[in-house]
This record gives structure tokens, sequence and C-alpha cells, in this order.
């Protein structure tokens, strides 16, 4: 190619680039601003006995997801303490039951804290609301440290 | 060089060192002990009407860039829920608005949420002190985990 | 060793690897699920004139420490703001006293803020207990962010 071709074609080649529907480009950026996320929210606060005080952490995980993409996400929420209350005020209320089993579907994973159970003398099938043996970990502070050791990040709701 | 001329070099090198004085020294160690960092607040309480509730968190701040220079700090604040309340008290508040614009000036970035802005019915021109269209992100909880991520650590004044 | 000789060495060296008890690999494999930690509490509220709000804090440090055993934890706790106020209130009160004593036998260091010293005209020898001119640092809120820095994860209990 001689150099004033070479030249042509590098114009037609920007042209074509400048060209280039904004919108994809837009769509592009976004999905690279929240690139995949492993994220631990930790709840260890009273939510009152309706647990309403809960819902705006259930909110910013929902609004978590929404941004990143349940795809792009392992999201897991630490409850130890006062935290478990969540799970206590879902037993008889069906709003707090639907929010945290659409979560589940999108893949968040609910963890209780094991300490607390025996402290708190509370029975995870009888009071908790859907708890199977693999969401009780040892130790919620514990547990809070080793996935962040192990790269997700951490968010106090 | 033969062996005892390069013993005799490390000698020399290390009496030169031991003389060097404390002073630099402890300087050096300071300035060592708060190296540049990457740090990420999180704000999402309220702070009462006036506002006065988040005078703490931006003394806070202050302290932090006192202590290891705005020039080796990229410090953000990410508000989302009640956190946005800052601003809002903001708006009316020149206290507020005189400790805000002094840590702009020092290079803190302050990020809202645009979740919270849609869901709150809040206009960020005519509701909130000085934000301006890129200081909107789209989630503050994403936007936590995106910061962390690419090395923000965290902090929940 | 002949191909023989070895064949049998590694066979013989399986079967006892297989042998081993049971109770062994169950300890191992814990002490796998929570690998070497390094931690820093952060606490900057208030917890109560008689410092009883500090004890969910001081308990979930000792959880943490059971869990993941104390030669395999650096736990820092980096006190700020109201936070101060647990050594305020141990100050005469022995029970927190027995607490923060037991953890540091554990190896738990408590890093007082100098900022918040200063700021609130406290006297760290006269007014708290047992804090030494080693727990105290520049800033509270810059020691967080620089332990961050060097691996340390983050903990608000």
């Amino acid at each position: 190619m001689t150099r004033l071709l070479s030249s042509i074609a590098l114009a037609i080649a920007t042209a074509l680039a400048l060209a280039a529907p904004l919108k994809a480009q837009d769509a592009s950026e976004a999905a690279e601003a929240y690139a995949p996320q492993k994220v631990v929210y930790h709840l260890n606060e009273a939510g009152g006995d309706d647990g309403a005080g809960y819902k705006p952490a259930l909110n910013n995980i929902q609004n978590h997801i929404n941004a990143v993409g349940a795809d792009n996400l392992d999201l897991r929420v630490v409850m130890h303490g006062d935290g478990v209350g969540l799970l206590q005020a879902a037993k008889d209320n069906q709003q707090l039951q639907g929010l945290i089993s659409g979560l589940k579907t999108e893949g968040v994973r609910f963890l209780v804290c094991n300490n607390t159970l025996v402290g708190r003398e509370i029975d995870a099938e009888a009071d908790l609301f859907d708890v199977w043996p693999e969401d009780i970990v040892p130790s919620g502070v514990a547990e809070l440290a080793k996935l962040q050791t192990e790269g997700f990040v951490y968010i106090k709701p």
C-alpha cells in the first residue's frame, strides 16, 4: 500500500469509529463500570419486632443486584448477634419472606453465626426462616474475615 | 574487588547508615507510616434536620487528610439512603457548606447514589448542595464494592 | 533404592496416612477453614456510662479468637471518637478490665487515636485503662486505612 492509500484507510477507519452509535458505547461502558464483584454484607443490628429495620438493607442488596447483575455478583449476607433477628422476624412475616426468597433466587446466600444460635438458644429450624445446615457458619465474625481474605469486599448496610 | 576490600566497603557503608541523623530517620518513618492511601467512606445514616449528626464524619475525614496529606490520599465519600441527608441539610446550612467545600478543595469527592435520588424523588440540582453530574453514581452500594475491588479501603464513620 | 522398594515405601506411607485418626483430620480441616487472619475492628460509637454497650463487641472478638485460634490471628481494635469511651468506662469497671486484659493476653492490641485524646482533652494515663505509648496512633481513621492497605480486613462490630 502506498503512504497515501494508508492515510486514506486510516481516515476512513477513524470516521467509521466516530460514527459508531453512542448508545452501544454507553452500554459497553456501563457494563464495564460494574465488573464482577464478590461482596459480603454484615448484619448485626436489631430491626425491631416486625423486622421493618431490615428492609433498607434488603433493598440495598436488591439495588446492588440490579446494578451489577446477578450473574456478575457473588453476594453473601453474614448475620450474627442481633442481626439474626432478620430471620426470626421473617419466620412470621410474609413480606420479609418474599424479599429474602427473591434475593435467594438471584443467588444471595444468607449465613447465620452458630455462636449466636448457641448463645441465644435459637433453634435454626424452629425459630428462623428457611435456614439449612449449609447456611450455618461456626462464627459470624470469623466468616466475615475469611470471606474478605478470599477477596470479598465488605459493606455494612 | 578482593574479599578484604569488599568487607571494608560494607563496614564503611554500615557505619554511614548508623551515623545518619535520627531526626531524618524518624521523619522518613513517619512518612512511611501513612503511605499513599485510597479510601472510601460509607455514609448511609441520618444526621438530623440540621445535619449535626454528620459533623463527626466530616471531622474524621479532615483528620484523615491532616494525618496522611491531601497529596497522598484519594478519598471518596459514597452517600446513599439516609446518608444523602448530608447534602440536603447542607443546602441551607453555611457551616456544613464550608466543611464540605473545604474537603473538596483538598481533593475529596462526594458521590451520590442515583437509586436514592430516584426512589426518594430528590432533585440533585434543586435539593442538594453542590452536586454535579459526575458526582452521581448509578448505585451507591455497587460503587462501594467497585471502589474496594479497585483497591480502595473501606471506613464506615 | 530400587523401583520396587520405593513403590512399597509409597504404599506404606499412603496406608499410614489413610489410617490417621479421623479426629485429627477434622481438626486439620477446621484449622484450614479459618486460615491465618489479620483483622482490624473499628470502634467509634458510645457504649453508655457503664460501658455495657461495648460488651457485644468484646464478645465478638473473643468468639473470633475462639474460632480462628489466637496463634492464627493478628487482631487490632482501633478506637477513636466516642469509641475511646471503652477505655474510659473500663477505668472504673473491673468486669470490662477483665475482658480487655483477657483479650490482650490472647494477643489483641487496643489502639487509641491521638486526635481524639487531644480534641477531647483526655489524658491517656489518668483517664484510660491500661494504655501505653505504643498503643497511641496519630489518627484512628488513617490507622484503619493503613492496616487495611497492609492486608488487614475490616469489621465494624
